[in-house]
């Protein structure tokens, strides 16, 4: 882990006049301080696999034992950060490159970043993963399998009947691509194992990846 | 203090599809947890007027303490989540705007988020603290006023140095506006108090607008 908050600066284009400020904090008495490491968890899956119910479950377990967590769940993003984006494939990288910044912020303050987003394409997913290989921050991407029959089955905001009654264009699983990840940290298939058996997993990885701070009380 | 923690659904133009994922965890459940609320405290004034100093100190004692907080210095993050904009005036307002949703966010996960930001009008300030206000968390504008004298005098990135050679336009105090605020929370003269002064004034006011959640430790 690196000794030192401030190892990352990345891009800065538009901006070449703008001085890093640092902090007088480093991350080690940061997260000396709060007795925990921040870490970012990035689900991803097509829409109703399941995601955004695994993330929070996780995010229940964690804050309950008192440990910072917070779900950043991408739909709830574009009511708010992202709600000046649409659904274009510009839009949706912008979608993922800042929720990848606000997960990277979240995770160096010393919090457990809960990313809930159906982030399509691998080439954003690794840029994200990047951001925080640069940082030295723990990232783990999950991929949420579920089949898409079985999400079109669920299919509980009624997205994919609309794609599929046409009203819908460019909906993940039916009129846009989904790239599986390649070498995900885990794979949970929802409609296989229970939410429960999902978040024991998901906590096990993040333990092991964040070893040496203190244990996770279960 | 709102009892639950989704009762903002802001902007949201471009994503009419798009439907809110209400979390399993309410703020109260998640502050309880944490042993302490979320906020936000928002630093405004010229460049070199000592907001990032004076910000980073209260981030120092309130981490010290144990308590969550974390700085977003608005020279960072145009280094990261805002590197793709530039200075128009346009630019700076999606700045502020990105900015104050990223720290309305940390402050819902309960941590106190420290906003250094130049934020050179009111109208965006304003809607920084709506952002807040909607979403029933505690916002406090702090104006860090020093005299434009003192700030060209300190200068420590070199800033005014080159504005004013013709060098750099568009600096906010030469060659751009910025607009007091009208009724901040507190209004801290750095070229009139200490650091150590003015981060006890900070801390006492944060203690008042949270009351009812566990003292800060001093």
């Amino acid at each position: 882990m690196s000794r030192c908050w401030n190892v990352s600066r990345p891009e800065n284009g538009h901006s070449p006049d703008v001085v890093w400020q640092y902090s007088p904090l480093s991350r080690d008495e940061r997260w000396d301080a709060l007795g925990h490491a921040g870490a970012t968890i990035w689900f991803t899956g097509l829409p109703a696999a399941g995601k955004s119910t695994i993330a929070g479950a996780v995010e229940q377990r964690l804050v309950s034992s008192g440990r910072h967590a917070f779900l950043l769940d991408g739909d709830n993003l574009r009511h708010g950060l992202n709600g000046d984006l649409g659904f274009d494939e510009q839009a949706r990288r912008e979608n993922v490159r800042r929720t990848a910044h606000v997960a990277r912020l979240l995770a160096e303050s010393g919090a457990v970043a809960l990313v809930s987003l159906v982030s399509p394409y691998i080439s954003d997913r690794e840029a994200a993963a990047e951001l925080h290989a640069s940082a030295e921050l723990p990232f783990m991407e999950i991929f949420v399998d579920a089949p898409l029959a079985l999400c079109e089955r669920r299919d509980p905001k009624g997205l994919y009947a609309r794609a599929r009654a046409g009203e819908l264009a460019g909906l993940t699983g039916v009129g846009a691509p989904y790239e599986r990840p390649r070498h995900p940290a885990l794979v949970l298939r929802s409609g296989e194992e229970t939410v429960e058996a999902a978040v024991e997993r998901v906590l096990a990885e993040l333990e092991l990846r964040c070893m040496g701070v203190p244990a996770l009380e279960r």
